[in-house]
């Protein structure tokens, strides 16, 4: 979408403080966006995610792909609609769980073939399917369809899927500026007072390209440079946390931040630690989300101001302490680590609810604080 | 407790409206007690369950001996405390489940001995150790320590259970009242105005007897007789729901009602489907307890005013209506039986907690309704 972003201040260091203009939801950034794979963030009401803050989640293309099917979706007014989440959402592309997840892949200039990790049937992703699922579902954002590359690479390697990258990127966008008026609730988002957009806006979704190039600087800078004359609605970084030191996330991001336009959101995908995503969010990264808070918070990891807090340990059998003292969450202001443990230990299903609501306030708590921290001193929040 | 009754309106069908007055909260009855058998009603956070109107849920006292340990509850201040629920609270006597779940059950007169479903490890109770472990716990309610009958059970078989569950309960009354102000609140709740009990009162646990008997009328009889002789709080009807025929409860129910004091609440343990908790209430029933509602939710089936419904089915596939066009939950006025399915089906821990808020607002709606057909016309609700 055209004028998508706020920039409403910049601090010495690169930090952004800004609002994403959205269909659904003017989003305040920087932000953290919980994950809602299968069009849920496990284990948490929808209800109980606005009351933390959650402005924008994410669903997966290639897991909604193939259930409920994004024709399904469609023909149920799309994913916000489907699932009863009013606020806004982004889809990823479908490409990193083809890669990751499916069997027997196949890559070709022209796509990906597979088989579903559920029931090994045959499926084929090429850009432009993946933009029409993405449409179909109608976040509010939807990414470019990509590779990422693995780490460690060869340089001939990362070379050769950028290569692909960027072509993929060409296709998603021609093939997005075609087809982004078919998104589910286009005509609705024309009719005020539903849009909250400027008069005369375009209600459609915004595509973001995404700069791939493994840990090759001067492969990076190539992605974004190319990326930015395709322009792109924004701009995401993708291909890193996956495996390798953090200097080098740190170093790749830092590489190809500057080369973005500063009217244009940024996004660094699936990161990470609770002191990760403040450091990018100080670096001028104006959005981040990761599995992270909610998948560790089913295996009992909680993280706190005191720090990483394995709850099922013995110690915590009878600590009557909230799990963050610092904390004003709705699970610390009622429950203690005692009963969190027990719970945990005994395999009860509140256990993940509640583990994880903890974690998500506590990520978007840092970013709270982190906006603060950006606006200047003026007063924004 | 004495006086722990308030009886306001009696039908003449022998429906009775009252008011159950409790150390934690005062619960208008007939009430329906959702069952959290670890500490939590599955998969529901309590918040919840207050939103929904529970007033008063059930703990097990055999799970929760096993796990995490009376003795750990206790030096914690309480059940209550523990897993932070303000309001009434009902255990059980552990009976139950040491002779439906636990290994190598051995029974004598002095009691059973049996082998932890968890560890194997060994454990014997008593009707005295029993009442301790209830007092450890502090729920408002405890239950008298009893042999559930199995069904079908010959007459001799009846009569055996009968007369060891006869002694159980004089033993676990004799201990309770020597030990009934060791309860971990009792001094707190004797200081206004953390009690809303009269100046004066007792805030002490209440002891239910537990009328046995199988499914014959006369030993049912005996054994109502000779509890109300002793002189309990309330009185429970145990061994009903064992898979006899619906129309055998609703006559043992019958035969024992009569024979209880009208100033003591009554409690049939373990039922039971809507139109039966419905049905009970009508005749006279206060009290009941079923863990259906919150089992068969983790299983799909919803409870609705237009019948049972397995949000597993295909046809409910993109199905937007809510899961029960005439109920006002949350569940009702947010999601879709089309969401509910894909939940369902893609195994989102999501399905169990909404499933079951839902069927626990069918269930304690149906008894808010019923309350109010009981109250005369009254201005009671």
């Amino acid at each position: 979408m055209e004028d998508n972003f706020n920039l409403l201040h910049t601090t010495e260091a690169g930090g952004r403080r800004g609002q994403l203009v959205l269909p659904h939801r003017t989003v305040e950034t920087p932000v953290f966006m919980p994950v809602g794979t299968l069009g849920t963030v496990k284990a948490v009401p929808q209800d109980v995610l606005e009351s933390l803050g959650a402005e924008i989640i994410l669903g997966n293309t290639y897991h909604l792909y193939l259930r409920p099917g994004h024709e399904a979706i469609r023909r149920m007014g799309g994913l916000h609609k489907f699932i009863s989440w009013p606020r806004a959402m982004l889809t990823d592309s479908g490409g990193f769980q083809v890669f990751s997840l499916a069997a027997l892949r196949k890559v070709t200039d022209e796509g990906v073939r597979f088989q579903s990790h559920l029931d090994g049937s045959r499926h084929f992703f090429t850009p432009e399917h993946s933009i029409d699922v993405q449409i179909a579902l109608g976040a509010d954002i939807c990414m470019a369809f990509d590779e990422c590359t693995e780490y460690p690479a060869e340089r001939s390697r990362a070379e050769e899927s950028l290569r692909l990258t960027m072509a993929w990127a060409r296709r998603s966008l021609d093939h997005f500026r075609a087809h982004c008026h078919e998104v589910p609730w286009y005509d609705e988002f024309q009719v005020p007072p539903v849009s909250h957009l400027r008069p005369g806006s375009d209600p459609r979704q915004s595509l973001f390209g995404i700069v791939q190039g493994g840990m090759y600087r001067d492969l990076r800078r190539e992605s974004a440079e190319r990326l930015v004359e395709m322009d792109f609605d924004g701009y995401a970084i993708g291909g890193l946390s996956v495996g390798e030191p953090r200097e080098l996330t740190m170093e790749m991001i830092a590489e190809v931040l500057p080369l973005l336009p500063a009217d244009k959101p940024r996004y660094v995908m699936g990161v990470g630690y609770p002191d990760e995503i403040e450091l990018y969010a100080r670096m001028g990264v104006d959005m981040m989300d990761c599995v992270l808070p909610t998948r560790a918070a089913r295996h009992g990891l909680l993280f706190t101001s005191e720090g990483r807090l394995n709850i099922k340990g013995k110690k915590f059998a009878e600590d009557q302490g909230p799990p963050d003292p610092a904390c004003d969450c709705m699970v610390c202001r009622r429950y203690t680590r005692a009963y969190l443990r027990h719970l945990m230990h005994s395999g009860e299903a509140l256990s993940g609810t509640l583990n994880s609501i903890h974690n998500l306030a506590y990520y978007l708590g840092i970013m709270r604080r982190v906006r603060k921290d950006l606006s200047g001193g003026g007063q924004l929040a």
